[in-house]
């Protein structure tokens, strides 16, 4: 099946999570919106979904189904591809893991709209700075606290599964935007998770490739030097 | 089995979410903290689960199985209990209007935590009622258009399943915290689910009973006069 990725073409943003497992299933894809009249089909996508629709992008279409939600896609593609365990408990304790990674992304987002995400974050920015900085203080050290306590031996769940992917991503994303905090904060065992997903062939492959769109100032991570650690 | 839900005792909170859940099924269940020594039970849970640790409550026991993560017990308690339908596409739309349900709670509960979770409502109050004015405008009817568009006759999947429940206590929620607002912007067919989902026997007796904590300001929904519409 080849399946088609609808998301916003010039940002990994949330899309970024559901990329990382599609590249690491060797899954055939498109991502449709970065193709000739992508953004027309991703709104088409968007506006047009008959049934159960879409809120708002990542968008998958695996075959007649379409489904969003980063976490569900994700959950969707690891059943489908084995790269999660076929038992109840290990799929809701995955599930769960993969909530907590959304949330924190979700938070991350927020520090740099902590008003709305219909204004620029220079209309916000008194407010970002005082978000980030608790952000910085109890956030991020509660989540990698809480994710380095998580891992059972070099793995989330023991043994590689997509979670460990969606962690790698919200790591890399996390030194792109806060350097210093990231510096400050990450622990040896989650530097160690984050290198071994980089180097595994499929994601070293894609991470070297054009398909992997750099980080930049319109995505979910965002480098505002002003939000980071001072000095 | 017999299950035991972890939760703050004292409000609804996204615990409620699970709560309806539990309450639907007629599942035999302890909502553990609002017991003796319930608090110290709760931390012993939320602080001492080996392999995949919870990152905050609500947690569910069921059995040996000790998971976390709103959407994520639900969906487990629903695929246990006839509340989804059993084949993967349903689950999937199930899962993601569920997270659309969890994604739409946690911008409520940012209108009065805007900045940090760790500073009182009072420390945050101007930044409340920016956001608050944010949510109205834009969010609100965001959300409740594309809830309203996504539902298939009575229910958002067509026949009765557990996101009409999430879908019931967000619009409970929202009246409670933003009466005039709703009132505003609720359309006929959202009010006609809540009214439904109200109304079933189960529900109904729940929600008459002192199982049913009222809703609070120390709850997700808080009823703060100022961060609604004015007149």
């Amino acid at each position: 099946m080849r399946y088609e990725l609808y998301y916003w073409p010039t940002i990994q943003g949330r899309g970024e999570f559901v990329r990382l497992v599609l590249e690491e299933a060797g899954a055939e894809y498109v991502d449709v919106a970065r193709g000739p009249d992508g953004m027309k089909a991703l709104m088409s996508v968007l506006k047009g979904t008959k049934g159960v629709p879409p809120f708002a992008p990542p968008i998958l279409k695996a075959g007649e189904l379409v489904i969003a939600q980063t976490a569900n896609i994700c959950a969707f593609l690891a059943a489908r591809h084995g790269l999660v365990p076929g038992d109840e408990g290990s799929r809701a304790h995955a599930l769960q893991l993969q909530l907590t990674i959304a949330d924190f992304a979700a938070e991350v987002h927020d520090t740099h709209h902590p008003i709305s995400t219909g204004l620029y974050y220079e209309d916000q920015k008194t407010e970002a700075l005082a978000r980030s900085r608790h952000f910085r203080a109890e956030r991020i050290p509660k989540f990698l606290t809480y994710f380095d306590h998580a891992m059972q031996g070099e793995h989330l769940l023991g043994a590689f599964s997509y979670v460990d992917l969606s962690l790698f991503q919200v790591l890399s994303g996390l030194e792109y935007a806060f350097p210093k905090a990231y510096a400050r904060i990450v622990t040896p065992k989650l530097s160690g998770l984050r290198e071994r997903v980089g180097e595994r062939p499929r994601i070293r492959a894609y991470l070297e490739s054009p398909r992997r769109i750099p980080f930049n100032e319109k995505g979910l991570f965002r480098r505002y030097p002003e939000l980071d650690d001072e000095g």
